[in-house]
This record gives structure tokens, C-alpha cells and sequence, in this order.
């Protein structure tokens, strides 16, 4: 099977939006006026972002899964994605998993692919996402004020268990290692929680190298601090049954999470909690911004706890 | 060295047109009023689409260039774009080379870099390119109509008569060489003629696959046929020194050579020539559009030559 029937056969589908489909050069995008676009491209490499015995269907809905996170970081609504893939044989088998995975998320968002390209060469998965937001509106890692509440949606921490079930170095079974298998492979982007935070969070982003690492952006950005407390991480039963070494790394510096992590006014909270509440999303309060910068660990008493927690680095880890 | 020192040390600058830089979840970009977004995505695999021997800083223009060109075939305006890149390991050399030539391109056609994504695996660089075009305006591949004429930009054949030498089924050598071997690893995307082709030119695409492989999708999106004459295809001085059945395939089907084709109507002849003058390329008549489907290919002197030359496709060749 040649490149362009791939194309044609698991990728083409009639379109909507875009003023141009897959085929032409370039696809043509109209924005609603007023709007701004909002883009980002995140690539996925075996061994590195996935596990070469993860199902098709579950890597076609991560990829877009990662990609819509970002725009959910930002208050974005999403339009349209580009998927550039790298495969070493037209594998149909693959493909048909793959592109229904992909599709049923992208569906879910009413986000339409708009074009791309593929190739032969080791298994890569580029995609590049467009949403749009109305202007001034995005959400940035750079809003965060001292006397801000923090505050994460979900839970995190489940990805990391399944990486340790994965990685031998932890033993689960049955329904308690499918549930945190589906939360490393089946993330659900916050986008109707980040569209909803649109000028009530004074910062957001998404938890995708970690908790501390990701917060630890908009520390930066924000020039604040925070103290977060560690017992406060909301966490799967899964996770809370196991040793509470394994629960704090796990939420603090677990990765793969794509929970959104955000900053509010306190005044706001009635504010924050509808907005959760109308994306069906749980959030809860872990912590407070400081004037003063640096990242301060403490437990439910009060007393401080060392933060030995790494972050994912991709050239590192 | 880090991922995020990475990105810090060679390829973070200050943001300029984006509404927000590299280091947020997403890039924001701002269109003109009236304006409508023009995108695409190519991917770049060692061996398939660059040779290891290629210099890094003739990579980082190459991996831009493609991108460009399709934006060119469009008529749209470059504004920005963003770079996902696996490598095996930080090697600062390849990226010090690698950022040069990507943004020395970059410049040159005022496009922005304006996020990305960097990790660890076999070397692939893919790149979306974001241009603007005034509402309606894009040049399409489905607006060929009989009567039309055909042209192409520039010479077309030399980056396969390097790929040959590659190949050892030709030898070369010196300042020969030299030229085909640019032509190869440094095309230069035709921007300005795709933007001036707006308006005059009725359908265009970019050659990246082969002539004849670029213009039958013209000629299936417009259901018209054409006829080419084959000797009339641009090339230069180095391969027109070569066998006759070399300068055909290599202008014909030769691949990587991201000239434009397009059709324009027979009136609008001066039109097209003062766009070519004003963009500084030569564009050459190469044949015409007919309402009959099909491609036919006849020499210099009116007589029909068998059209033997395949098209290149990522999973065959």
C-alpha cells in the first residue's frame, strides 16, 4: 500500500471547517473574528512517551490527548490538528487502531485533522494542534499572584504507578493495574475546565513532566513562590493503598499525568469550583502562592518536608 | 545538557510577531484582519528524506525549506512556525549548525519560530509552517482549466542528479558536484513568486515528488488532462550535459526539487512573466491544459513519448 493511499483510507475524511482538506499544499483556516490561534506540537517516540505493547486505538488517543492538554492549559477551544507520522512499514493493522483512536477523541472535541504527512522511518508521532481563544483571553504560566490559591483538577500520580508496574519495580494486578494503565494511556484533556478558568485563574498549565516540574514553570514566569501541601494531592485508591514514599513521588513527580495545575484568587473559589463543576472535572486546593520565591513542602501538620522530588527531563531520565 | 537548556541555549529568541514565545503551552498568534491561516507539516527522516552526510546548518534550511514551499504553492505569506526534533543525544555541534541554518532561512522570509517540542530518540525533525493569505485568495490545486498553460519554476532535476552520485550511478565530481549537491540540500522555497501568483495563476503546487507525480494532482483535483512537452523542462548546464534518458527522468520525476508548477490562462502570459520578473525566477512554458483526461508527454518535435517515469512515493521507493 503507497503513501497516498494510506493517506486516503485511514486519514481522509470530508471537511469541515478547514476551507481545504487533506490534499492541497496547505489547509486554509478561517478564525472567528476576534479570535487568536492558539498552537502547539508535541512529538511521540517509542520507549520515550510509550510502551512499544501499548493497543493502537490507546496511542492514536494519546497523541491528540497531549496536544489538546496544552490548548486546555491555555483556555483554548480547539479547532483543527496536523498529524505527521513516521512508521516503519504501512502497518494496517496498526493504522486502523491507530486512526480510530485518534478519531474518537478528535470527534469528542469537535477537532477536525486538517492535513499532515507520512513517512517511512522509526515510529513517530507528530502532532500540532490549533485552537482558538478570544483575544487577551489565553491563560499563561506568567499571571500567578502571592496570596493565590493552588489548585490541580483530578488526580494524579496513576500514570507513574502503571510506568513502576511496567518498570517491575512495583506489583499490581487485575482491575488496579487496568485502572492506572488506562491513566497513562487514556489521559482525558481538561479542555472544557480550561475554556471555564478563562478569567477566573490568574495561571494555569498541564501536568506533564510532574507536578513540582510543571508548577515550577509558572513559579518562574510568575516570579512568586508556593508552598503546597503534600498530603493534600488527590490521588486514585490505587495509589493510596500503596507506601507513602511510592504516593508522594508519584503525585509530585509522577509525569504523564495531564491534570491541569492553576492559580485563583482566593475570592475566586466560589468562582473555580462552578467552573469544575460545569466541566464535570473535581479541583482541588493544594497550596498557596508566595511572595517569597522557592517551593515549600509541608504535610497536613504543618511540618516541612525535603523536596527530593526530580522532574521529567526527556535528554535526562 | 538538559531538554530545557536546550531549547534555551539554541533556540529560544525573543518573541516578535507570536503574542507569546517559545515557553508557555502554546504559542498565541494573531492574524490579520480579513486574513485566513494557511498550515502544513513535514516530516524529515534521516535516509529517506537527507543523507548522514548532509551538514547540520544545510539540514536546519532544508527542514524549513519544504515547509515554505508549501506555503509558496499556496500564495500565502510566511509568518511563523514551530520545530519538534527527536535526537539520539544533545549533540550541541549538530544543533549549533542545525539552528544557523534553520534560522537564517527563517529570517530571510521573516517567519517566526514560535514553539516546539524536543526529545530523545532516532533523528526526525518536523516542522509546521504558518503563513496568512487574504480570504479566498489561495492557490489551489482544483482551478486548472483547458486552454490553460503550464509552467514551472526555476531548473528541475539537479537535487535527483546529486541523489544519482549519491547512488554512485553517476559520476561527478568538483564544482558539478557541487551545484547539484546545493540544489539538493538547499532549496530555495519560491515565497515570493507563490504570493505574487496570486490572482493570475488558476491552480499551482509544489514539486517535491516529481513533476509529473505534482502535476497529476493538479490535473485530478481540476479533471482535466494536460500535454507536456518534455524537452522544454527547465534544467541546468550540469545536467543537460548528461544522456538524454538521465535529463528525463531527472527533470521529470527527479524529486526534491520545490520549484512551483502552475497554470495560468494564455492571456495572462505577461501577467505571469512580470510576477516571475518581480520575484527574480525564471518561469518557463513547459505545455498546456487539456479538457481531455490524462497526461501526455511529446518532444521538441511534436511526437509522442511513452511516459515511463514513476512518481515518488515515502513507502515504495
Amino acid at each position: 500500500m503507497g503513501e497516498f493511499d494510506l493517506i486516503e483510507r485511514y486519514f481522509t475524511r470530508p471537511a469541515r471547517r478547514a476551507s481545504l482538506g487533506i490534499g492541497d499544499d496547505c489547509a486554509i483556516l478561517s478564525l472567528t473574528p476576534g479570535a487568536q490561534l492558539a498552537t502547539s506540537s508535541d512529538m511521540l517516540v517509542e520507549g520515550r512517551h510509550f510502551l512499544s505493547t501499548v493497543l493502537p486505538e490507546r496511542l492514536g488517543h494519546k497523541a491528540l490527548a497531549v496536544n489538546l492538554s496544552d490548548l486546555a492549559a491555555c483556555g483554548a477551544t480547539p479547532i483543527a490538528f496536523t498529524l505527521a507520522l513516521a512508521m516503519p512499514r504501512a502497518d494496517e493493522s496498526f493504522l486502523e487502531g491507530f486512526s480510530r483512536g485518534l478519531f474518537a477523541l478528535a470527534d469528542e472535541h469537535d477537532c477536525e485533522l486538517i492535513g499532515g504527512d507520512t513517512t517511512q522511518g522509526p515510529l513517530n508521532i507528530c502532532i500540532t494542534v490549533f485552537g482558538e481563544i478570544p483575544a487577551g483571553q489565553a491563560l499563561l504560566r506568567s499571571g500567578a499572584r502571592a496570596g493565590d490559591d493552588v489548585y490541580v483538577s483530578g488526580t494524579v500520580g496513576d500514570a507513574r504507578v502503571a510506568l513502576e508496574v511496567f518498570r517491575s519495580t512495583l506489583g499490581l494486578e487485575g482491575d488496579a493495574f487496568e485502572s492506572v494503565r488506562r491513566a497513562m494511556e487514556l489521559p482525558q484533556p481538561r479542555v472544557a475546565l480550561g475554556v471555564a478558568l478563562r478569567g477566573i485563574a490568574t495561571s494555569a498549565i498541564d501536568v506533564s513532566d510532574g507536578l513540582l516540574g510543571d508548577l515550577s514553570h509558572i513559579l518562574r514566569r510568575s516570579k512568586v513562590g508556593a508552598t503546597l501541601d503534600v498530603d493534600a494531592m488527590p490521588r486514585s485508591k490505587v495509589l493510596a493503598a500503596q507506601a507513602m514514599a511510592m504516593q508522594r513521588t508519584c503525585t509530585l513527580a509522577g509525569g504523564d499525568d495531564y491534570e491541569l495545575v492553576f492559580t485563583a484568587a482566593p475570592e475566586r473559589a466560589d468562582a473555580v469550583h462552578q467552573a469544575a463543576a460545569r466541566s464535570r472535572v473535581q479541583v482541588t486546593r493544594i497550596g498557596r502562592i508566595d511572595a517569597a520565591p522557592g517551593l515549600r513542602l509541608v504535610d497536613t501538620s504543618g511540618a516541612a518536608v525535603d523536596n527530593t522530588f526530580g522532574s521529567f527531563d526527556h535528554f535526562r531520565s
